[in-house]
């Protein structure tokens, strides 16, 4: 006999649309209020209910909380991002180096996510043919975690500008071990409407309709979907017309 | 002025955290009643809104409904699965053959999720140093749609034993192009309640509270957060004892 499942309602999916479409990469906004154990050990069961290829659950999270500890991260920034800076041309590097681009001194807590590859032996049920797919259930288990800690109004920013040996040495992390996500976590004084990088000029939403293909690369046919798509982008309206540069 | 940005109240996190804890890999339980492009629609807006690294968006959805294409990915699928088969050792491979792993022909929609990594140009903003950062973009794109699905009770199966390069000759994706994710897509007759592989003793929920470490790999020190994961757990309660095994 078949047990029956659960069936969410029409406020359900509309309670996640609205985590997912206020959801922030959050650099500027923290303030130093501690996170709660009781919020934190949400977000990780959240971030450990992921799926992963052959219930592999590859991931580890290494939380980073003493003050020594999140300084040198920060420092390890400061060098990577002057590299970094340099490979963009002279325009846009005045843009660049106007962004903040992480909130590695002023959140409480970081979280350095890893994939470990040898978790379940060198054969993985659903790894045999396409190989990473180990490295992305750790990515659905950051996802889960980000949006979780959105609809615990907690702020979360993806730091990914390191030398990834140089991260790995300070935080002793294996050779064998992957670092998918740098995380900073905390409370924040507000979240924006729009992603930084949109509101600071830097690069737009892109059209969905652009992004969507029938049956065969470069298909694209306007039909029902694109006109749906067209609606729902009206009635859920996750792109509001930003109030915050007016100010 | 900040402008005052949405909080969410414990029932919207806890909708959430259902909604997470009920998520499925769905594989035999895909039935032929058609998506609505609304509903459809909705899945897309989710996973367009994805965090990407340097906004770069570098996902692309393409959506498989031809039968005659169903068809041909399922070939590939079990010729692919049949190599995959014989990596595991004697014993392995008898519970293997018996585990559904795919929706293939029972699905009305496959989608292919890609990740073009040219997007944004040669130079993209974070990723300067972690280079596969714009592939994990694309994997928050998956797992916000997955999680949509979910909510608006629609069932999805990632399926992963293929050769990519015959799976790109036949949807005619470019060379440059990386498949991400394989979806099936489709309503359910009803999800399970546990994991299919932890149902059928193929590998069993690690226990969180040995995943987590404190400011150096494998610190890990019984601290409050052990406790609060534990008390957590229980009163969320995201791995119920499954009483289909009973049936």
């Amino acid at each position: 006999m078949s047990h029956p499942s659960k069936t969410f309602s029409k406020q359900a999916s509309k309670t996640l649309y609205e985590i997912i479409f206020n959801r922030r990469d959050v650099r500027g906004e923290f303030n130093n209020k501690p996170i709660a154990d009781e919020v934190l050990a949400r977000l990780l069961i959240a971030a450990h209910h992921a799926p992963s290829v052959g219930f592999m659950q590859p991931w580890n999270f290494l939380l980073i909380q003493q003050e020594t500890q999140r300084t040198a991260v920060h420092k390890l920034f400061q060098t990577a991002n002057e590299e970094a800076k340099q490979q963009f041309d002279s325009e846009r590097q005045n843009l660049y180096q106007s962004l903040k681009l992480e909130g590695l001194l002023t959140s409480p807590l970081h979280i350095c996510v890893t994939c470990d590859r040898n978790r379940a032996g060198p054969v993985v049920l659903g790894r045999t043919h396409m190989h990473d797919t180990d490295l992305y259930s750790t990515v659905c288990a950051v996802q889960n975690f980000w949006l979780a800690a959105r609809a615990e109004n907690i702020g979360v920013g993806w730091v990914s500008i390191f030398h990834e040996a140089e991260l790995k040495k300070l935080l002793k992390i294996p050779q064998e071990i992957h670092i998918i996500a740098y995380l900073t976590v905390g409370h924040v004084n507000s979240f924006h409407q729009t992603p930084d990088l949109a509101r600071k000029g830097w690069r737009n939403r892109l059209n969905l309709n652009d992004l969507v293909m029938h049956d065969e690369w470069n298909n694209h046919k306007n039909n029902n979907l694109s006109d749906h798509i067209q609606s729902q982008l009206e009635r859920l309206n996750p792109d509001p017309k930003n109030p915050e540069n007016k100010s």
